[in-house]
């Protein structure tokens, strides 16, 4: 009915000189890859982040996402400039998908607001493995597009702002 | 039954002297704009806000809106009397939009209670594109109806409040 | 199978040294201001409260209600005994109404848990008009009853015992 | 499958020492008190603690548990070694249960949390009555019990470990 | 349709060093007990875990976890590396199951985030007994697998990361 999807920034923002961390689970670990391969890429070629200055850095699961962005965030030197934190969330038979999914969802927003430090969500929470591969720009879909993309360009322009001191 | 909606303040509030920020989303936007423009126009039609003090930004989702809130907020020089967090949010075919929606939901509440700067909710968490079109005073339904205005109504009225100093 | 609803306090409690607030919204009007005055006969009639010492302020719905009764709260010369939280909010065709009454459920808890001000929870959350109507005690339901009139009761209580040092 | 329910403790604990707080409401006021009556009973016969060191206090609704109960402990002299919050809540035709239910479960582990008193849940979440009489040892059902039995243990056991200053 | 599950680390991570609690509730202890051997063997024989270097500590549910998690973290001497909250949820008739499931995912991972100690949230959240027993290596299923490996893992990976002062 209407363009859907997110309308990039008008903004080009220059990404030279931001230290990024990206933070992936291993759980479906192939599609986890085309993520992080997606938002690497498109640091680097979209935004001149340097390839050095890209940290990844790996958890097992969605769950330690916010604890360990927190104290990565924390102990991190020189500071980073933006998180990227990725899972891939597939509903089973039992309720693990919904609690953690709403913990991680609400954790990832904390850590950002307590450590001023932009926290990108880039936690997939599928129905169904073929939701996850689409999203991740993989399969068979013509709708397929890997979101990693899309999250690198948050992390990019919230860094950016942040460290204009978010003027207004 | 009864009238439904919500009945305008008995008060007309003053708006000449507010700073107020209208942060907004990018995704589906051209419901978005609908809705910046409606708020904006009401800032300034209804409340004489001053157009040079209603500063736009905007973020990629509606997850970044309470984190950027908090940021610009803290960040403001001078300060801002109130913030429209403008977002659309359209359920989709995952749980993305769940739980997006409730940690922004909490998150922009967080925001306003822990800076003590009025945040209005101005997300829209629509089921279809209809909906949405029709909240953004778009489309064909005969119940259209901006809600941009209402939430500068709201912006306005809390933030000449807390210019008084919530006298009671 | 048992008798149902809550039963009052055993004790009689004085309310005539309490400075109440009720903060309500302008959602479905009609509906609030049944609930308001409720609450503001049994406040007077059933407990003494000085009529003068109970302020009446609104805004515009629900998600406001924590926010500015946090504001009132921390500025309030002589301070609130007790605030009471009145809105009306009817599930409508988005997943508006969900995402609402969960944070504003959590964000009343929360400015009463942080201010030590008791804040009693007059928010209804219902799924249809005539549900409105039976708890303002409004309308042609046999089991009508007028909330406002457990939530004043409940004010004073709370009200009384914070006086009191919730001496144990 | 297997033996389901909770196991008691292997260790048998000494509760002569404690001041505990039952905080319970007063809505289906039988099935509490018959809640509130198990635990007594449990604490004292079970465990030892002295009748005069269980204070009863009682609050309208279970959403106002986790406030007086936070308030309670704040004030009180000597100090409460461990809070049952007992409550009934049984879902009738809005969506009140539902975020009260929420909001009280969240608040009760916050207190407990922050205060470092630990508090029980001891609120049942129903969906009709018969659960509600099963679940305080009342009614027909073969499977009947009244679970506030369970809750003094829990008090008394988490009492006894903080006493002992949580060693490891 | 790809691997599923979540693949181990590619580092060996030393637990020779680490402190670990394991904190397990005793509803449902059977299939609790499975998932503790299944974790404290794994500490042992994949990660050089001093096996009295292994704490083992239970409180009765699982709503009771992340307040005793916080306790015996904050009193532990020597400091705890890691904790690992062990439960089971199973649902039931009431609405019991998901308030004390939310409430606790919430809380773990608050525990952890405010203390700085990994918190692994070993709580299974199931719909019936074969689910459970399912995921703690038990029964007949083909697919059974014993998350306890998991969740010890998972320990031992942010503990040793923790000693390591999260570096980047």
């Amino acid at each position: 009915m209407f363009a859907k999807g997110v309308t990039p920034s008008e903004t080009q923002y220059d990404g030279s000189n931001l230290r990024i961390l990206i933070l992936h689970t291993r759980w479906n670990l192939p599609v986890v890859k085309a993520l992080v391969d997606g938002a690497q890429r498109t640091l680097i070629s979209e935004f001149n982040v340097k390839a050095e200055k890209i940290i990844l850095k790996d958890v097992a699961g969605s769950y330690e996402l916010p604890f360990a962005a927190q104290e990565y965030i924390k102990h991190s030197i020189p500071k980073f400039d933006a998180v990227i934190c990725i899972g891939v969330l597939i509903k089973g038979s039992t309720m693990h998908f919904e609690y953690i999914a709403e913990a991680t969802a609400h954790g990832i927003m904390r850590v950002g607001m307590e450590t001023g430090t932009p926290c990108v969500f880039g936690v997939l929470t599928c129905l169904n493995d073929e939701q996850a591969l689409e999203r991740a720009g993989l399969g068979e879909s013509p709708a397929k597009h890997n979101h990693g993309i899309d999250w690198a360009r948050c992390a990019v322009e919230l860094g950016v702002k942040k460290r204009q001191g978010w003027s207004s």
